[in-house]
């Protein structure tokens, strides 16, 4: 199979632009056409919708599990069937659920997530590197084999990732200190075409952030989340990237509610069809613009 | 209803140890006279057993969500009825899911582990700190509604926890920076009796890290993971515990594969309920002598 990084940098190639929609549900917004308000059977209904309507537009998205989990085990089959179906559409899927623990229960959400055989049909899953890189190393593992992709969290998008990821630890903050840990994993996970199935998360809201990163580490895919709502702005998301064939590249930039919820009440499948292709093509149009102006 | 903190104390006391029993399946060592080999409803029928002879004899048990997950929603739907089983048999239920996760995606989590009107029966849930304070609010503001408790990382058990964690931030390694960053949200989650509801994470197989952390935050409840199968001893994994009336106190100590699979074949019940007594008679005396010796 081809490794991940490729199968990426192929798609956002074609396209033009990086974009990933989170598939975030907050059931209070989610039109009523869809279900009963609040129910699970609404959230599935809606991103089959969803999905149905970014195949072919954006490269990947990206199911948020935490906000599936308040549901139980109901929530999280919604997601097991809408990341089937979303690689089903061509998609490639980032199952954002931030796992990190000891050996072997690592192997075991590796196992979920990244296969062989997984629970959940995910081409890379968000990792949270605190405990070490030996609680790391299953998800490498199981993406070496599988030829999928892990992202471990660097430096966040939220205000709060001052509080611990920015420590001076020796001349360096944290963060920069876990980019570097990440080198030899980067190194093995390398693609075809230069790029790595090792991404790293790196948030919209910090620019200079991603620059120092992407020096540390010129090889990575950068995942960056927080563009549009969280108030990262385009120029801004694609600060790491770096120069390709057809403008900026080298990772995702993922966008959820701007795109998910746009205004206005969509009492009907058209309205709320042509509220939504209106929002993914404000935000297909603006990076690509960014992409552009290199 | 009674805070967590003083829940778990007023069990550890009556028992006279501090032992959590981890429910951690692996399902190549599960017994088959539990069903079929490496199924779900084995695991989940295993667990069932083992709950009803926990009952009475320790305070709580830890369900390990990420080794439920390979199985996908049938094992989540697993860990919900278990945990439900748990806390109908008396026992708290702490649910190791170590999550973290920007500000809604936390508020998802947190009310599917603490509610109100939670998926899982949790009375508290493992948490990360790697993306800030603000990640670990909503945990935070739900225990307070609900009387439950958060556990977060500190200082893990495992050998990479020196990669990140003891990073010297400024003459304290980041775990030190971490557990004095939480001093407001102990404060806030403080018990009658003095523990705090917001326990710290803290590895039997640093008992130096367990005293420094028990200087700098005197209310905590410690989680302590790594005694038995991961190479902790019963004093080490109670160093730093606090004399209290009826011995060594504050928090609990861990342990799953030593006592859920003692050596031997298992044929029948009665053998496997003998050989599982024994394991946990082992287990509780080790560390009734370890909290009595203060």
């Amino acid at each position: 199979m081809t490794p991940f990084a490729d199968r990426l940098i192929a798609r956002t190639r074609a396209l033009g632009h990086p974009l990933c929609v989170g598939l975030d549900p907050f059931p209070e917004r989610i039109p009523a056409l869809f279900g009963p308000a609040g129910s699970v059977a609404a959230a599935e209904a809606f991103f089959a919708a969803v999905i149905a309507r970014l195949a072919g537009r954006v490269a990947a998205v990206k199911p948020q599990i935490g906000l599936f989990e308040p549901w139980g085990a109901a929530g999280v089959a919604a997601v097991e069937r809408l990341c089937a179906q979303a690689q089903a559409a061509g998609l490639l899927v980032i199952l954002d659920a931030k796992r990190g623990d000891i050996g072997t229960t690592a192997q075991g959400y590796a196992r979920a997530c990244l296969g062989p055989d997984p629970a959940f049909a995910a081409d890379c899953v968000t990792v949270n590197p605190y405990m070490g890189l030996d609680t790391l190393e299953p998800f490498f593992a199981a993406a070496e084999q599988t030829a999928k992709g892990v992202a471990v969290l660097v430096r966040t998008s939220n205000p709060g990732a001052r509080d611990f990821q920015d420590l001076d630890a020796g001349g360096a903050p944290v963060w920069a200190r876990v980019a570097e840990a990440l080198q030899p994993a980067m190194d093995r996970l390398r693609g075809l075409a230069g790029f790595s199935s090792l991404m790293i998360v790196a948030g919209a809201t910090w620019p200079q952030e991603a620059r120092t990163l992407r020096a540390l580490l010129g090889q990575a895919l950068f995942l960056v989340p927080g563009y549009g709502a969280q108030g990262g702005a385009a120029g801004d998301a694609v600060a790491g990237f770096v120069t390709g064939p057809a403008g900026l590249e080298g990772g995702l930039v993922s966008s959820s509610r701007a795109i998910l919820y746009p205004p206005g009440a969509h009492d009907t499948a058209a309205g709320w069809e042509q509220a939504f292709d209106s929002a993914l093509a404000a935000a297909t149009a603006e990076l690509s613009a960014a992409v552009r102006s290199a």
